[in-house]
């Protein structure tokens, strides 16, 4: 049997902020068979995980070249690949059966053909709805968990602040600092992410950082005592201010830095004096380095999701059309929580 | 008995690049005797340890500021205070006898007036030249062990980048990691210095940055395979230029950044997309946290100098006169080694 398989690509490298331009949705003729005896699995997709890092991966150089398996740069004019759930279609290896359900990495499409080496493993609990796997219990839960726990070591009281809060990253970072018994304060890019954060998530305080003028200040207001931890997804200005306002001993856990991925020219400077007289740390990571805590990790928080105390932010686009702009809205900030594409209405 | 007591002070506070016009010479009537049972104890200083972490202590603002003891804003027209070793000569305060030597927090002069407080100890040993104490086997001794041995836990074999490497911290910080079994580059501001770190301190490699033109190019020619560990003294450009050629997991202690001690405008904007994809941990400290490993590091740092393995670099200049253009020296590249002034012949 053959279908029609719809599939993303970028046209071109993509070096400023991703503009829905620079995407093409392409078709093809996909045969959904395989030779017995091959390696070769075909994957109806349901979940589509999108990702800020991808830009980084779209870039014409890329610094996450040749780093680690999933930062390998992406060719223009080919699918896409990322984080994705799907059910297998059908499988010339035996170690996967029709309607296995499987995460890894595969395209941007209606339908993907795999390998072996493109799954990172088979689904098999459904107490959770399956696109927790591509988030809260994925690598963005893993990101908030090790980079938080890990990185951080933060002590119940410290001070916390997050960036981009509402994302899909910051609000678990959040939740797990205020189940830790921290002090919490997130920033995200709306009045509506405010209150989310504040009514919702169970953070002490947040503010929309558009409309502040001075992070200094705006920082020095909710943490007059300083700030312990600072988890950054944002770079630029907002890490300047954060350093600036960090206690001695403060840590800052670098999980992303959007507001750098598209625009060279907003690197952060921060005060490399504070940073010695404070004594801070700043260290990168990813979440791909901390799989020795991921059962821990998991245990944990399938543990608060099902007690109620970690609440899961989902944002839902549907179907492979809709990856273009769900992926340029994530550097607009439209997305609340986890950015996911349905191919299911199941 | 009464002396007259030469003493510097700063004029004002010090925004940029430090000018002997900043400073003045004073003189008071200052007596040699105290009363028996008061804590007041008369030093004659014999060396005066000049370090350019002062210079922001003669800012109008510190960030330093009350971080720790001796990190207190100096005042304009007060007698500066910094790490001394000198003879009592008078005391009311029964722990302290003439003629013992004590090393401490005392004034740029030539007599000081200490409380107990002030001294950090008595020096018992004569073993090695008094001034080794302000240097080697003091604080910039420990600043270059600790900030290389417990920040960044180097390997044997690992590959080490130390700037202002022939100063006061990266000359030892070069040493250690020779002695280690690292592979160590160093630059420095002169054909002079380079030649000194490459023929007498066994650096396997280094170069004269005011001749190179792009510094991450620079770096890239000399650890073409990446830098595992960088120990910071200069901050700015060579710090981007670093970052960007570190490895995975490469380690960054800031010890001081002199390039950003006069110049705000000139702050360092490492590329945080490489501190996360290469998981590098950035980290600022100050000797005065790791007296933990005062000990190990003595008595190692001793019988390296003992045995040759380690060579012992100052510049001295002589008299409280020669205090001011010794200070401004630091920020033009003046010293080799550790730079001290002098007070004694003996």
């Amino acid at each position: 049997m053959e279908v029609t398989n719809k599939y993303i690509v970028i046209k071109h490298h993509v070096e400023d902020a991703p503009k829905q331009s620079n995407f093409e949705l392409k078709t093809k003729a996909f045969a959904l068979s395989v030779e017995s005896g091959s390696d070769d699995i075909i994957v109806k997709n349901l979940y589509i995980s999108i990702d800020p890092y991808q830009i980084n991966r779209m870039k014409s150089y890329s610094s996450s070249q040749g780093t680690i398996n999933f930062a390998v740069p992406i060719t223009p004019g080919e699918a896409i690949d990322g984080a994705v759930i799907g059910k297998v279609v059908a499988s010339g290896n035996a170690k996967f059966q029709k309607d296995d359900l499987v995460m890894g990495v595969f395209t941007w499409a209606e339908y993907s053909l795999v390998k072996e080496g493109n799954i990172i493993k088979k689904l098999e609990s459904s107490e959770f709805p399956l696109s927790y796997h591509l988030g809260v219990l994925g690598f963005n839960g893993l990101s908030a968990y090790a980079g938080f726990f890990e990185l951080c070591k933060p002590l119940k009281g410290e001070k916390v602040f997050v960036s981009t809060a509402s994302g899909a990253v910051g609000n678990l970072v959040g939740q797990y600092a205020k189940l830790l018994g921290c002090y919490v304060v997130g920033c995200a890019g709306s009045q509506k992410k405010v209150a989310l954060l504040k009514e919702k998530l169970g953070f002490d305080d947040a503010f929309n950082y558009k409309e502040e003028t001075d992070l200094n200040s705006t920082l020095k207001r909710y943490f007059p005592d300083g700030i312990d931890v600072y988890f950054d997804n944002v770079g630029g200005e907002m890490l300047e201010a954060a350093v600036a306002n960090m206690k001695a001993f403060g840590r800052v856990a670098i999980c992303g830095v959007i507001s750098e991925y598209t625009s060279a020219g907003k690197r952060a400077s921060p005060n490399m004096l504070d940073v010695v007289y404070k004594r801070i740390n700043i260290r990168g990571f990813l979440a791909a380095d901390f799989l020795n805590v991921f059962e821990d990790f998991s245990t944990k928080t399938s543990d608060y999701i099902r007690t109620g105390k970690l609440k899961v932010i989902e944002d839902l686009s549907l179907g492979v059309e809709s990856i273009p702009s769900a992926f340029v809205g994530l550097f607009k900030g439209d997305n609340i929580g986890k950015k996911i594409i349905s191919l299911t209405e199941e």
